[in-house]
């Protein structure tokens, strides 16, 4: 056996030759920190850590799932369905649109990278939003493709600015709306212009991740625009408001040809059978989705009282998550997550999104709201 | 609300609009036919249907792993760990390799498609070999390479051909071993003298999803390859002996440049909470392995035996399955196959892989070996 120390250095000198440019440069994805690693770091009880750093649903999974997932145990040796037959029956029917219309993914995330992969080639250009989600960035490393991004107007989408900067080798614009990790949101009248902007051979994905938070005011029916534009594709998730983070299902809603192309650089058993089963569960547990949306106007209230009283700045939020300025130095949210930490309360520092100022807060149970609040203002004297 | 024919009338035109024209001419993976489908098609009961269709483990998943995912199931709300910490260290006991040499994926076809991407640009090459893997060439269209598909020699890897065939673009060789369709195997030797003669900038990934099937004698030791070669990468699955294929488990080993890049277009969370879980779980349960092994074997000699007796001519497995071929005409395998469907008994026509003549069979359980052997009597009559 060659001794390992001696290969790796080879394999430094090596390391040039594999791989393109674009590739090499890509800097992974930052995910929240695991409770188990800070209870490590910082000597903590891993029980009494308050973990609001990946805007997961503090409700957990719903009962509903866990005893569709009990019951598809026995299957675990088969490999998953490939088309996903029951779960695109069940969303076919919600949405009312042919199954055709449907792309599952392992988790949204998966239906972002597809869109990158089955729609733009190295240098070719895709738009996005300043201070929008990082996986479109990551996405259009991957593929080698240029990125355009748009300053935002008030930490959002600058729609305008957006469709203004559409070049002649866009291939994919990413718009989320709500926005992750700001929060913002964009009424549907100024997305229905944007998409009328569009040229019809440019791509829009509107990622709808947080869709299941709108308030009854700003809720919207983004369906009937992929039936009016065949080139939108609508993103959802079960990671979120459906508390399905750790199984990994999303979808995308889009006309059969889109659908088609994602489908051919989509993996074939890329939705696990767990998932599947989970995911057909909790789309038809209307109570968990309402008692998840209660509990989250409620939490969001508790937050911004807390900001408000505290004197400090946030971002109105449609989603399940609070961003909140700690300080106004470019030190100031990495101090405060520090100081956070430290007391067992684990958020998320968007220094990489270019906000060093501002922490992102998922909304908690109420006692870990509460839990957050009171380290917070330890954390600020 | 748009007339859903309408828009899509619309959308047909401007189909060709969309992504690169070497995504649009992929054909999709064609994933063995689902037992319920197969009963609705031929008016037959689900539970006396036999599939051998998709190299499953017919002792499904291990009791090990259902009781860790029981025990996993409370935190589902929460997303996967975005690094496997627990799996990683598992694994790296297992080879003595540092975490740092470790690729979790989507089962193994995500590292096979995360080579691919993080590798080659469209227009460089891969080099594979005919009736080999289908994902290979599915990784090779998506990326837009080139494929330099190199003849087999009866019906295996010539590794003198395909290293010959590496081309200066050529940035990706795949190697099956235990070959999927066909079930051959090449000794040792071969591939080290192979990986000898491979440019050190070529990276080899050497897929090893049937290893665990390999009789005593034809063990080999591929992660001292690993050390030696910065271009290796080993590729393993739980789909296949641990039983785990409706999870979605595998990984790949190799030095850390060529890692740290696979990392680099990772999606964040591809491996979900249950499938690391559960591969903990079945990584640690010898017996289960024994076992599945043992199964194998006997089954592997029942099939044979019954081909030697009906005098079809097979080809030498040491994988999970056998390859036989069931006529001398190219309507042979479709017609053979519909015959058995008819039968309730699914198996895999390979004509896909340019064998028309052939299928490939799962080794079953003992009677559902000896059911698909009474009906393939049946079916060549």
């Amino acid at each position: 056996m060659a001794e390992p120390g001696r290969a790796t250095d080879d394999a430094q000198n090596a390391a040039h030759y594999f791989g393109p440019s674009y590739v090499r440069k890509i800097s992974p994805y930052i995910a929240g920190k695991p409770i188990a690693e800070v209870a490590r770091e910082f000597g903590l009880d891993e029980a009494r850590i308050v973990k609001l750093a990946s805007n997961e649903n503090p409700l957990g999974m719903p009962a509903s799932a866990r005893s569709a997932i009990t019951a598809a145990m026995d299957e675990l040796g088969r490999y998953p369905d490939s088309n996903g037959f029951e779960l695109k029956a069940k969303l076919s029917a919600k949405y009312d649109v042919p199954a055709e219309w449907l792309t599952l993914g392992n988790g949204s995330n998966d239906i972002l990278e597809l869109a990158a992969h089955a729609l733009v080639r190295p240098g070719e250009s895709i738009v996005y939003a300043e201070y929008s989600f990082a996986v479109y960035a990551l996405a259009t490393q991957e593929v080698g493709a240029r990125a355009i991004e748009v300053k935002a107007r008030d930490y959002g989408h600058d729609l305008d600015a957006m469709a203004a900067a559409i070049a002649p080798d866009t291939r994919l614009v990413f718009i989320a709306n709500p926005n992750n990790p700001t929060g913002t949101f964009i009424p549907a009248a100024e997305i229905e212009a944007f998409l009328a902007k569009v040229p019809s051979n440019v791509v829009v994905v509107l990622d709808e991740a947080y869709n299941e938070y709108l308030d009854a005011d700003q809720q919207y029916e983004s369906v009937a625009w992929v039936r009016k534009y065949p080139n939108l594709m609508v993103s959802r998730t079960f990671s979120k408001a459906y508390g399905l983070a750790g199984l990994r299902v999303g979808y995308g809603v889009a006309q059969p040809q889109l659908t088609d192309l994602l489908n051919r650089v989509r993996q074939p058993f890329n939705v696990n059978s767990l998932a599947q089963a989970a995911a057909v569960a909790a789309l038809g547990d209307a109570g968990f989705l309402a008692r998840s949306a209660t509990l989250n106007r409620e939490g969001k209230a508790q937050l911004v009282a807390a900001f408000d009283r505290l004197g400090l700045q946030h971002v109105k939020s449609s989603g399940n998550f609070v961003m909140v300025r700690v300080g106004t130095d470019d030190g100031a949210g990495a101090r405060v997550n520090l100081a956070l930490l430290k007391q067992g309360v684990i958020v998320r520092p968007v220094a990489n999104y270019g906000l060093p100022q501002w922490l992102r807060v998922t909304i908690g149970l109420s006692e870990e709201n509460a839990a957050f609040i009171a380290a917070l203002e330890q954390a600020l004297q």
